[in-house]
């Protein structure tokens, strides 16, 4: 055979192997059988959970917005309306929180893509929240409608991922309409679960409205959207999402309180006092919710970590950041709500080892605390400022390996295989073995990344790099895009509530009206 | 200030920053406090157990030493003689292996750089048994002899590293006295921990004279070098390793015995039956130990992965690894035993994503699994060919952090803070306290390897990925080398043994002699 046709058939080979594993991937559910890693005794939570307390009693947290103030005013807290601020007693304060449901479903458009939150499930969203899109074709831009509706696509075929949405902020849509557009993209290119919106009373209420359509008036049980709160820490909610986050719980969808916490801007620089902090602020949230809708459901967020003291810049993937994800999801179970951390979180600006390690210190710990909602678990690039395609196939892998490594193995006879070490016996190899050859194909985890080349192997065939590999399997994984059904009746209903809204939205100042 | 000021003083802002925080790490011990993560239930552990039970008992294990069948012999197992061939009842098995400590001290020649192996300990070594020794300079070549000065000068300047040996072999050098030329680098290189040998009776003899000429004849009663045993799997010791263990075992040295498996080669396809030869091969090994030299120390040692089912090289850093890296921890601590795991093992050709990925499946596992010795902590590369100077300086970032999470943080009045959080109130920011000035130098987590640039700071300074970095700061580290002192009379007498050795060895046949 000559050289060029080896290089074709190992490149074929290689191109067969990416698409094999990524593609055959099976969507499901997933649970963290393992306990839980406890990075604090007893003791420890009973101090930040004391500190905490303290703080809603003694220091208090302010809710710019009337109605929330007055939702306060009516539960008995201390409310200070001219400076809009409220001190809760704890008693009061966890009397509210023990309403909130430790479990729950979401559901998706789709019922098989119906999502469990609580308990030890553990489900992978993708990033969300960017500004730019980074590609290694088009370098790093910010993001404009295709790439959101690129990004969906990539994410409705990831069958590791359980959610479609997020990505970069469409730059070339007024902000006013962004829900809106992307709402649609949301319901026509994906049938798994999605994100909803928190931003205001207006937003959050065209999303509510939008899923009325999908799902029907009066919504089900079940929520079927979501959006993110994140506090203004330190100890302040806005009326932006005091708006959203009230408009969300009234419609018995969820939020999830997730204080903003950068330990040494946002709280004093010590993880404990930052922790206690967000203590504080999350479960403030939480009890607002059930003041609004007992029994809402909601998600107890934690998302801190340190600044880099140098730069003044955030730091992730850091120890301190593991502290925090461990300690997070051990208050949130103290408290019975679920859990939401951040798995490929990374402060690195381009997709090497650094970047890698710094996905690893945050996805490591995301999964091995039990967190229910792990969002940004793959494609963060740069501080969460950059959607990066590449590195959004990289953290798939990850996200897969972690199937597989919680998934297990079944140990019996068949799987002992005492005949088989005795038929080999020492100093024997078992590749050719019927064992071996019955099992060879799906016994291990697949990897689509990895070359698996020998040095002199790659080197001859160009030395190609994780950006470059990855670059050409989102290629494919774009391609391959398969549109899930929709009624076209709902899908004309969208549109025309889409086009409506954008029409009225023109001059609304959205958070305040 | 003009730009080329400005780019000169923000890079000379990294290279002090780089220097500060690897020179200023101190050596010291690392617990584990956190509780090992319990992969398998006590049910499915015993499954194992038994299982390996049955293979020394039923299949059995081959012996290449003439000493060690009669040894396994006097002791009680059956064995043939001709075949070379032992079974081990497990009634003799458990008894021996239960005269083996839990916990050891291993002496350095510097008291300050003893360590304890055992119990919750964690100690990080360096990579070893590499061909080839890769840099961004000078590329991938076979290992000299000054590679190995050079690895072991950087080792012993790195203080999160617990021990200095290693690296490539010197291709340089016969392998008939590597042992002679490498054992005087490590006494006049470094006062950490070294490793000794388990090559043979005669090299490793000659490591363990070496140590008398350091430590004193009799040796102290804590062992002062140990080997390395990597089972011949399937089910096989031979000579060279018999004689070494045998001969580490008498002089009161250890030996970390860890069968060498991968998955599908040298052991059935699945991890359960893997395991369980690993098992049943470790303990035989341990036992032999104990049949030498009751009570003498040794280690559990777990290298299970799989193989690549495509290309049939080993794979690195993958679900597999993970599994067998946490219950080779449990099945240690089952017997009292402390265990040796291996932290940056990853498959990738360069210092890539993937590469850094598959280090951290590596890693996250061996150090909360509770791995006593921590061997390939930093620097391996290409499935254990390759030593890289980058990633070994990349991997002692991982390795610091990993001391700085361990370490945890105190709560108390003081790091809760609760003034301060009244002082700044709600919506301010905590740069400027009283409390963050005090702290902000040494609160966190000091990186080396991280840009801390903004996307632009970092593109217009040359866009430097982390290999490029590395590369500055292995050189910066190699160039602050400072020699530990020996007594010179000590010096001499090692000088004269090795040159007396290397004439004596010509011609030798060295494991059969």
């Amino acid at each position: 055979m000559s050289n060029s046709k080896r290089r074709t058939r190992r490149s074929d080979l290689k191109a067969k192997r990416e698409e094999l594993s990524l593609h055959s991937f099976k969507f499901r559910e997933l649970r963290n059988p393992l306990p839980p890693t406890e990075f604090l005794g007893p003791a420890q939570l009973d101090q930040l959970h004391n500190a905490s307390m303290q703080i809603l009693e003694e220091i208090g947290i302010d809710f710019f917005d009337a109605e929330a103030l007055s939702l306060w005013e009516q539960a008995g807290a201390k409310v200070d309306h001219k400076n809009r601020h409220v001190w809760i007693d704890r008693a009061l304060l966890q009397s509210l929180i023990a309403k909130a449901p430790s479990e729950f479903h979401w559901r998706a458009r789709n019922p098989a893509h119906t999502l469990t939150i609580g308990g030890n499930a553990i489900n992978f969203l993708p990033m969300g929240g960017m500004v730019y899109v980074n590609d290694l074709d088009r370098g790093r831009r910010p993001g404009t409608l295709k790439d959101t509706a690129d990004t969906f696509k990539m994410l409705h075929m990831s069958n590791m991922i359980h959610m479609v949405g997020g990505g970069a902020a469409p730059s070339d849509i007024r902000p006013t309409i962004r829900h809106l557009k992307t709402g649609l993209l949301s319901y026509t290119l994906t049938d798994k679960t999605i994100y909803g919106s928190s931003h205001g009373r207006i937003i959050t209420q065209d999303t509510i409205d939008m899923a009325k359509l999908v799902f029907g008036d009066p919504l089900p049980d079940d929520p079927v959207i979501y959006g993110v709160v994140n506090v203004n820490s330190p100890l302040r909610y806005d009326e932006r999402m005091l708006g959203g986050m009230i408009t969300l719980a009234r419609a018995g969808q969820f939020s999830v309180i997730t204080p903003f916490i950068l330990a040494g801007a946002m709280s004093p620089i010590t993880i404990a006092s930052a922790l206690a902090q967000q203590n504080a602020e999350a479960l403030a949230g939480i009890a607002l919710i059930q003041i609004v809708n007992p029994g809402a459901p909601c998600v107890y967020g934690g998302f801190t970590t340190n600044i880099d003291m140098k730069t003044g810049s955030p730091a992730f993937g850091t120890p301190e950041g593991a502290w925090a994800t461990y300690i997070g999801a051990q208050l949130a179970r103290r408290y019975g709500l679920p859990y939401r951390g951040s798995g490929s979180l990374c402060s690195a600006n381009s997709i090497d080892a650094v970047a890698a390690n710094e996905t690893m210190w945050s996805m490591w710990p995301t999964v091995m605390a039990h967190t229910n909602m792990n969002n940004h678990s793959v494609g963060w690039l740069e501080n969460g400022l950059t959607v990066s395609y590449e590195k959004m196939i990289i953290d798939l892998e990850s996200v897969a390996q972690f199937y597989h490594f919680l998934e297990g193995f079944e140990i019996n006879d068949e799987t002992l295989a005492l005949d088989m070490m005795a038929e080999v016996g020492p100093g024997g190899h078992h590749f050719g073995t019927s064992h071996t050859q019955a099992r060879y194909e799906n016994e291990f985890f697949t990897p689509f990344m990895r070359s698996g080349q020998s040095f002199g192997n790659w080197e001859n065939s160009g030395a190609e790099e994780a950006p470059k590999r990855a670059n050409r399997i989102w290629k494919k994984l774009l391609a391959s895009y398969q549109q899930p059904d929709l009624d076209p009746a709902i899908h004309e209903a969208l549109i025309d509530f889409a086009t409506r809204r954008e029409k009225e939205l023109e001059g609304v100042d959205l958070y305040t009206d």
